[in-house]
């Protein structure tokens, strides 16, 4: 393998790739980036067994052939090097070592061999449909805060996607939980997607996905069957493992009663509950809200660090109510809501609460009450 | 005490003071700001019984009298507060607590009393003097990097500030050394520091100090004796006190006899060595230095990883010379040389090099070379 490229060219999709290397690896190849040059192109991919990122990138190919290097090691290089740098790899079976000339610079890396290399094969896909930027990076922002992290309850450590129907029109829909609060948000099923199954994103590649289509305004095309998915975008593709779980039947979590409907200001009652929650010196401690009239009180008491409260406008009618939520949970969800008029809507001080955002009439959270 | 006093005045000084806080603290009063209101003034003082900062703040006094607050707890209340607000600090004896209000928000604050808060005195200070904060930042700057962190060497934990002479001019000196580099920079000895006693300023002290005048282009008081220094500094004093052992004679350390000259420019010099150190995965690792002609060769191996070699030009007429350097130490010199013609002075690859700065005269920098 011989090749020269730009350093910007490389830099980028090295940043793109590396991404899904793991710091420590027992596994040493899992530590490197496979890179294969083949007509034109620089291929380079990476993985950590459970997801693969792959890249393409032109390149003046001089001989076709590829290997893996140090992924972490030739990123930092490859940063190093100076903006509008030439970059010369060139890979030699004989020593077993890649060659990277730029400049006066000179790197040898030792390298392990390309066939070792475990490359991640996704199976039929028969599932495929094409989602705005827009709209992959709402589904996932909405949603991915209320991710489980514990990993007993392994089927809630990624986002639910599945089609369902809102009052009778298909929707492609994204759902979180950690059994104390939960997210859900939709969008208009896209073409290709009916009949898919119901699948869970884990946790590192909705990471990942979030990571790499950043700053976008393209499309990304998904790809799935009920054990794998696959995002291509520009000359980028991320396949991964779905969780092989069964996600809890969601739609009895959601309080189809409630009526008691509090409007607020989002930003207004997000940094409300910010102050207050400060004197929760631990995140687990609760913020009251206690909303009677036109006005909402929230307050939070720690025994050791003192008291506060926060009066701030909201419009609501029914009977005074008094309810408690853990403070950490509060804020994620209040950092989500947007809009003049969010809602909350209340049962009683030990039911679960509906939250709608102001201006996103798709998404829906579930916030369980703490006694206080 | 009561006293109203505007958010962004009171940012600045809890900023400042809540800087000496340890964020763990045996003695729970450490963690308190020490809160005094007396004609116009607010006066809060932190410490961690070897430093103090105080600063004081106009206010509108309603009630003279002090308390002291959680420090971190009140920071990041007033940081939450919306700009511009107007914020009111009520203490009551009677409850032990301070009442924070700021628009429709109010805190109360768990309190300590103001008496067992531990005042630190300076004593006598017979010496005192003014520098510049370009002057006391470039002091600080050129010379903390090769502190020492081993706390058995004790007297290395800080800046060797003294009065010297160089060519018969009388200098204000700081030095500092963890025995394998040292870095020295002066500025003429300043009125009324004449007669000095070399003192040692402990990290802590020299971090927040460089904190306390960042982004300022005003003067600094400095008065010390042999046991403590103070800086007085717009509204704010920090006091501090010194290490109290013997800096060892670092004049010996600095080589007299090296004849070998090679000129470079730092940052060129700079960049080549943080690339190269990209190959040496451990930061311990040898960086070698090969100087020929007009041309040196940087280069690193590691067993694991591979080679680099960079080439840059230089200036140099002396024998060929192959010297190694620690990788990190090397390139924290390499981050404080400065233009165009930094001097690397060489006697051999076994005894210890100078570097002197392109641009600072005053500066002077020794390395001791490494076995590669």
């Amino acid at each position: 393998m011989k090749l020269t490229i730009e350093r910007a060219a490389l830099l980028n999709a090295l940043g793109h790739v590396q991404s899904a290397v793991e710091r420590r690896n027992t596994i040493p190849i899992l530590s490197n980036i496979l890179l294969e040059a083949d007509a034109g192109t620089l291929a380079l991919t990476a993985t950590d067994l459970d997801l693969a990122i792959n890249e393409r990138v032109e390149a003046s190919i001089v001989t076709a052939g590829g290997t893996t290097v140090p992924a972490h090691m030739i990123y930092d290089i490859v940063r190093k090097l100076p903006e509008g740098a030439q970059i010369e790899l060139a890979y030699s079976s004989e020593s077993g070592r890649l060659t990277l000339r730029a400049g006066r610079s000179e790197f040898t890396l030792a390298c392990l061999p390309q066939d070792d290399f475990p490359l991640m094969t996704s199976g039929d896909l028969p599932y495929s449909f094409k989602l705005s930027v827009a709209e992959l990076c709402r589904l996932i922002d909405k949603t991915r805060f209320a991710i489980s992290t514990e990993e007993t309850r392994y089927y809630l450590n990624g986002i639910y996607l599945h089609a369902a129907e809102s009052a009778g029109v298909p929707m492609l829909r994204a759902v979180a939980t950690d059994g104390h609060r939960l997210a859900r948000v939709e969008t208009p099923l896209p073409e290709g997607a009916a009949g898919m199954p119901g699948i869970i994103v884990p946790r590192k590649t909705v990471a990942e996905i979030r990571k790499l289509i950043d700053g976008s305004e393209d499309h990304v095309r998904v790809e799935l069957s009920d054990g794998k998915i696959r995002f291509t975008f520009d000359n980028a593709v991320l396949t991964s493992k779905l969780i092989d779980g069964t996600f809890p039947e969601y739609e009895r979590v959601i309080p189809s009663g409630n009526d008691k409907v509090m409007e607020v200001d989002g930003k207004v009652f997000a940094k409300a509950v910010d102050r207050v929650s400060t004197i929760s010196t631990e995140r687990s401690r609760a913020v009251k809200l206690a909303v009677q009239g036109e006005k909402l009180t929230l307050s939070a008491t720690s025994p050791d660090a003192g008291t506060a409260t926060e009066e701030i406008s909201v419009h609501y009618s029914s009977d005074p109510l008094e309810v408690g939520f853990n403070s950490r949970y509060l804020l994620d969800i209040a950092a989500q809501i947007e809009g003049e008029n969010a809602q909350f809507i209340f049962a009683d001080a030990s039911s679960p609460t509906l939250v709608r955002d102001g201006t996103e009439e798709s998404a829906l959270y579930v916030l369980m009450p703490m006694r206080v």
